[in-house]
């Protein structure tokens, strides 16, 4: 008997779970006993690197990890992918314990056009973007739920930033999804809660991802979160995805509509 | 000479400006000598009761008052209004002292499907409610600007709510898409500010308006409103009216970025 | 070998240990097998009971439950525990790994005369529940961090509430003093963090508390409380007590400096 | 007749009249004519070039203003103001438009004793920067109250910064001070509501004022709003000035219990 026996036979959901954040969770998840369904867009080549860590990752942990390389942005990705899980050997009803939300793809263009500069952000660029960051979420907790996937007592998880409220250069879309995402996961928060879920979201310190990396001046932001940072260094995945852990635990039940900082105190300064 | 000097030959861009905040902040403006160009969407019936109520203020206070029944939300009624409104005898570049933001148009749908309720929230619900109340905000302002009508030192106000942040029955939409206005205006505060544009949003208190009306257990808000605002009476649209006036006057230039909140106090319990 | 090693042989002093939230800690936190200094005022009587419970918790979870009958809000308070504590049989430097700050007394008057009102908050009233809910716990921790208690990596958690930012009848002095604690909190976050201090509060859902009976009109918040909590029901001294043991386990590390809403996602509407 | 007639025989009480916010408040309500009661503690020497440009500004706007070098924080001291005050000549009951608290000052020392620091902040430390920049603000409001000097629609007015909710070197006890204040503001909005009092706090952009020379490493706080404010400059006592005066107005009358940036958009980034 194990201390895994908590999450045995349970599952997270993990969308965006190649790299970042994603993976760190998908890591620590595995290891605490519980198994992982990680959709991702990935390229033959940079896919078969990440077959072989979760393989590793499967074994090591006695755990199943089943990849899916599909466009978690569309109805025909969130179909595809629950018709094949819901028809994995060995699942049965209600294991979902975690649906976490790690997809990190928006447009960095300014809103207002200065010389030199004649593609600004459109309509379309901000929808887009905020469907990715944001509402996406809301249609994949609609149907795992419609499909009776989500345990009784399941966790919501997606990931905000301290750009939702504070200006970023080129950050406009993002920070628009951001807010969005906030206040749809204060709403999904009540409103599912009669279905046993638990929505939350993380706001993380600075991390050196491949998606951070995409934000203009990036480089200074990670240089400013060393040096801002109470704790001496910034933030990495793995403090990101500990505290997921923590919050699939029995003892996280009350925490609901939430927004938890996991930074080391860098946003108090 | 009178008091009125400051704004004389000045105008005041009202998208919804026939009734609420929009039509209040028209009227305000008017009898401080600002010209109004006012969008709205009405029948021919109550189009009529409007056409006499404009041509009142405008004569009584000698101003000029626009009236356009055109559809704000697309970029074709925008091109027909800067069109219309460009060739406007007597309109010289760069008068345009205030763009506000009055549009209130959404869907009241749940999230959650639960027994009884199929009609949820799509993600084009979403992306509607998200830009007409928020987006749409961003394409105005570059129009102008690009039009070079703003005045060098110009501004732009939208109206949140206290349900950008804060759970009501089926504002789901609604509450995304002030959270999104919310961020779209900080960034526009620091991206416009070059052009001369003060970016700031009002949140208002709870207001007897033809909108809030349509919010399911909107009566309660309201009743609500009444014993909890510490003024012992709901908001007014003229309350807010007057300080979109306070925030046209010079002495109002360094407010830029801030939300205010008009509301006696209400938002404080 | 049991789960419960990660806190063998370390300690929680508990400041308001006898009830509410502090004696819901001292009990989750003894099954998880950490020692608990449990400081509290209570009268013979009342201590009698306590003290069997205390006995019962440590015997049965193999842990030792130090009680204190002090008055944690003066200096003597602190050094008489100081000196008792440190003198524990067993007791070795660096074995804190938490101070819960879980003390509730204030003054509950108006800040107004009305009618029939004389007794108005004074400044000392002010200044009193000030340092009770807020300075007291910046005194404890540098002086546990000066005996050289704490463990090198130590949580200290403090008790914030929704009134800290919202109007209640009566509870000007405990807003002022939640507020200057979230304050305090995020200063202590960034100065101690060299020292492998971890400070964060947590914002508790409205709880049927023996502190709560004493607001005025605190019947009526928990009459709310009950409708309003999306989990329909209120939140109980078992919700918090288990999120203050997530934060003191490793994977809680990277928490710091943040507000954690621990209140079913009450705190949304 | 004069467009100053709104302020006709009506009084400003600042306290902290002499320099920064305060003095630029009390130039541009003369010049709107206000007359004014200033208190402040100067020396002999600073104090007659401060008596002199009082005397200008009062001759040159055709208003009079009082100059009371008196300790605002203690009992003594508002007693002998209100004594003074309340016998000038020409003062009736209920004339008192605007009291306006614009006291800095407080310790700025470290929450944790490190190396070679020995002085760290004390409780009285921080009783008595609360009381200077936070608790007087009631004391005051209920004294003026008490002797019916209030207007039937006045203003009270304070300030408050970013620090309130940020970390910045040395700066924890205005912080505690700044955040009590916020939570206080409220508190007063709401329950002298009923009194005709409107309460709100301003939150000024960094500005290069004598108090905050006096915070550790200001130099770098004023070089970083030049660059970080989107308006290209930063914040003058002016400005905040002005949007004081805007609300004294009446149109400003429904604003109560707000918190309002006036930093040119600087705490958008």
């Amino acid at each position: 008997m194990s201390k895994n026996i908590p999450f045995s036979g349970l599952w997270a959901v993990i969308l965006g779970g190649s790299s970042g954040f994603g993976f760190a969770t998908a890591e620590k998840l595995a290891r605490e006993g519980m198994n992982v369904a990680a959709l991702y867009r990935e390229t033959s080549v940079t896919e078969k690197v990440l077959l072989e860590k979760f393989s590793k990752l499967a074994s090591d942990n006695g755990v199943t990890i089943l990849p899916y390389n599909i466009n978690a942005l569309n109805e025909d990705g969130r179909s595809k992918f629950l018709e094949k899980f819901s028809a994995e050997n060995g699942l049965s009803n209600h294991k979902v314990k975690l649906l976490l939300h790690s997809i990190a793809r928006g447009n960095l263009k300014p809103l207002a056009g200065t010389e030199g500069v004649s593609d600004v952000l459109s309509t379309e660029d901000i929808q887009f973007t905020t469907y990715a960051m944001s509402n996406s979420l809301l249609d994949w907790t609609r149907d795992i739920l419609k499909a009776e996937l989500f345990h009784p007592d399941a966790r919501i998880i997606g990931l905000t930033s301290e750009g939702a409220h504070k200006y970023w250069d080129g950050y406009a879309a993002v920070s628009i999804a951001k807010a969005s995402l906030e206040s749809l996961a204060k709403y999904m928060a009540v409103e599912f809660a009669p279905f046993g879920l638990k929505t939350n979201l993380i706001q993380a310190g600075i991390t050196d991802t491949s998606s951070l990396k995409m934000i203009p001046g990036s480089e200074k932001l990670l240089e400013i979160a060393n040096t801002r940072n109470p704790m001496g260094r910034m933030t990495q995945p793995e403090d990101v995805a500990n505290v997921i852990y923590l919050l699939c635990t029995d003892e996280a039940f009350w925490i609901n509509g939430s927004i938890i900082h996991v930074d080391g105190g860098e946003h108090c300064r």
